[in-house]
């Protein structure tokens, strides 16, 4: 721990992000409730606006109203400006912490260097800035023209609708949003390859999360020279993709209510959607209310570990899952430090990661106790909901246009803290570089 | 970490332990298997034979079969047999094992010592051993002796019936296991505080755990001197046991099923039992399946967070569950240490307390999954019953009878692994005293 006084830039983003956040949030429910917004007689509903506004600002994708009956093609716009805004702000800002909190990038020497002369040179990070918004902007654009040639060629009559379309869905898959201009999002669309393979490719990509993409960039061809942030993230994403597709497939194979209505090449398709969605995506070709009860814990589970860190996607990050996996290996094992590849890692990041576990457990399993008190859905559908919430995932076993207003109320609470406060906790952790004045005397209480 | 080679009495309890009581099982199993043991045509089914020895080793109280009709007073006494080895068994066996792990009682210094010249006294153990049984067989006859007077007085025609169930009843509250005479547990004695209360003592105290007891007869007038884990176990019981009885009244007063049917002095009796039994006791007054959903799920959370260490108990236990809590803490306000009164806990608990935290998640939750492909009950039911057998709590909704061999079998093993595993993985932490010869470089992936 080095005698550092923090940047301002530094504690700066931490306490700005639930802000700006917040901000974000009220400028898109007073847009929303502009009457051209919404189809409606009048304006919106108030609750409806504010937890639509939620949903797109943490790029969940939660919906208490049909997107494309309630909303007006304006209102539309909204939603997609609030994801694009939304997710950009999280990736950008994100990783502008990370690189405080990983010294990746070569940038952290820099700064620190800075630090000690209590200046920081802010034209440093808007470069970074720029490269975040090309990079995202660039693979959205791609999957829209994927997208849109495909929806030209079997959907839509003009090139207008089409590119509508296309546009929407390849934001909404890049940034891990949920939200869809059908009214059974992309149901009319199961089985075509061509549609949900794009928008998969979307989702997994968007939620490798920027230093991930940024360092495959530089340096795909050397997997041996990745930083352990970047092996973790690729090859935890792939193990849990594999997992989740082939279990899914398994459990999924002959329901007559999912893949059992498919043609069996249809249904490998629909299978990888069922592996990669949970990762954060919220798109569904398939209802999830009408997957086996094996199957909706799976789901609950991966939305749970969420996509990769600094990405669109929620959850605690496959970073901080694998973590606690080589903890609980060196725990085992009994060695005194937890090592992965070659690095070991300090206690300090463990406590991190075992706190955000842990609060994360906590905010999924109280909201679901709350649910239960002001609704009457089963357990399952309620904490399948609460966890794709917190997780900012955005799918459901579809009750959220039927809760009370309440229970409205407390999923944009959770899906604002869940996005936010993940972030904001991982932060902490910079905060907590300061000068230990004294130890006190050790005590090992028993455990277990 | 000190250059320490391991004695052979540390190793030998946590490699023993396992053993021992997979022994102790297997021939409670073929004792229960001898015809006089059952009331059977010829003698018991092998699996619901096992199963109950499991349960009752492992003092959980899960019945596949009717302890009252299915098994005969033989049956019934080998029961009360398994269950007193069993439960003085992990006391002593717990007990031992964390003072090599605590450096309770000013034995470590004594013990380290002699593992330097490769050379430990048994002797030093033994009177402990001794002194284990004796508290704990002193505070179940003190209960059988309640027990039997209001028995005798207002349920029992004779003596005999009186005393046997009043002592049968105290071991099972003392030991947490959850076995009774009764085809409907203490749905008799439901509201009547003569019985309830004292089998409530009973299992509060048998789940505080030896170096707990031991440590307050000697020094209950000081809580100041107490040691933390003594501090953690006897407030965090306090807290839980208030909160938990506080929430099941107020969940179920008007339930008619449950409190909703008594006068409301008893519904006031009935609650604290309620608040109580999650905490692994596992006798019941009321029914289970037909509390609300909300108290089911608070039942759930109590028993995996379960008793004291070397205790009957079982869950992660009380000090697991408050250490995190503090870890938690420090993390939040960004503290280097992580402090209990005016103690720093090392790192190395903490990824301990992790572990085992993350261990028994992983194992309830992949058990709950196992089981629902198994069977048709339902989410919550079968979360319930894992996490009963995992904590060896000993309630369920009223499904074990009805699960299929497969299921019954899975269960069994999670009642053994739960009971034998945190105690192993605890002790792990004593193996890892060793010297590291070298340190990997530090590297900090992003976390959250
Ligand atoms: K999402
Ligand atoms: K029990």
């Amino acid at each position: 721990m080095s005698r550092v006084r923090l940047p301002a830039v530094v504690s700066h983003p931490v306490r700005l992000l639930p802000l700006s956040f917040l901000m974000l949030i009220l400028v898109g429910t007073l847009l929303l409730l502009i009457p051209a917004a919404t189809t409606q007689s009048g304006s919106a509903g108030f609750v409806d606006a504010l937890f639509t506004a939620t949903s797109a600002v943490t790029v969940t994708g939660l919906a208490t109203v049909d997107t494309s009956a309630y909303w007006t093609p304006a209102g539309q716009g909204i939603i997609l400006f609030l994801v694009q805004v939304g997710g950009l702000g999280i990736v950008a800002i994100s990783t502008v912490l990370g690189l405080f909190i990983g010294g990746r990038l070569g940038l952290r020497t820099r700064l620190v260097a800075q630090t000690e002369m209590h200046v920081v040179n802010i034209g440093e990070v808007r470069p970074l800035f720029r490269r975040v918004a090309v990079i995202m902007i660039g693979f959205q654009l791609a999957i829209a023209a994927l997208l849109t040639i495909r929806y030209r060629e079997e959907y839509f009559e003009t090139w207008a609708d089409a590119l509508w379309h296309g546009y929407f869905d390849a934001v909404m898959a890049f940034n891990n949003a949920g939200f869809s201009l059908n009214a059974d999002s992309l149901t009319t669309y199961a089985g075509d390859g061509l549609i949900i393979l794009p928008i998969c490719l979307g989702v997994f990509i968007g939620a490798m999360g920027f230093p991930v993409l940024a360092e495959l960039f530089k340096d795909w061809r050397n997997p041996d020279r990745w930083t352990i942030h970047t092996r973790l993230t690729v090859w935890g994403s792939i193990m849990l993709l594999v997992i989740g597709a082939a279990a899914f497939m398994a459990l999924e194979w002959s329901n007559p209510a999912t893949l059992g209505a498919l043609p069996w090449h249809e249904r490998i398709i629909s299978g990888i959607e069922g592996g990669v969605m949970p990762r954060s995506g919220g798109l569904n070709s398939f209802d999830w209310g009408a997957v086996q009860g094996e199957t909706l814990s799976m789901g609950t589970v991966l939305m749970f570990i969420g996509g990769g860190s600094a990405s669109t996607a929620g959850g605690i990050k496959v970073t901080t899952f694998l973590l606690l996996g080589f903890v609980i290996l060196a725990e085992l094992r009994g060695d005194p430090e937890v090592s992965i590849g070659n690095r070991s890692i300090g206690p300090a990041v463990v406590r991190t990661a075992l706190s955000i576990a842990l609060i994360s457990v906590m905010l999924v399993t109280s909201t679901t106790w709350l649910l239960m008190l002001l609704t009457d859905f089963s357990f399952e559908d309620v904490l399948f909901e609460a966890t794709s919430a917190f997780a900012t995932a955005g799918l459901s076993t579809g009750i959220t246009p039927d809760l009370p207003h309440s229970a409205k109320l407390v999923l944009a609470a959770l899906m604002f803290i869940g996005r936010v406060g993940t972030i904001t906790a991982a932060s902490a952790f910079v905060l907590r570089r300061r000068v230990t004045r004294y130890h006190l005397p050790e005590e090992q209480p028993i455990i277990g």
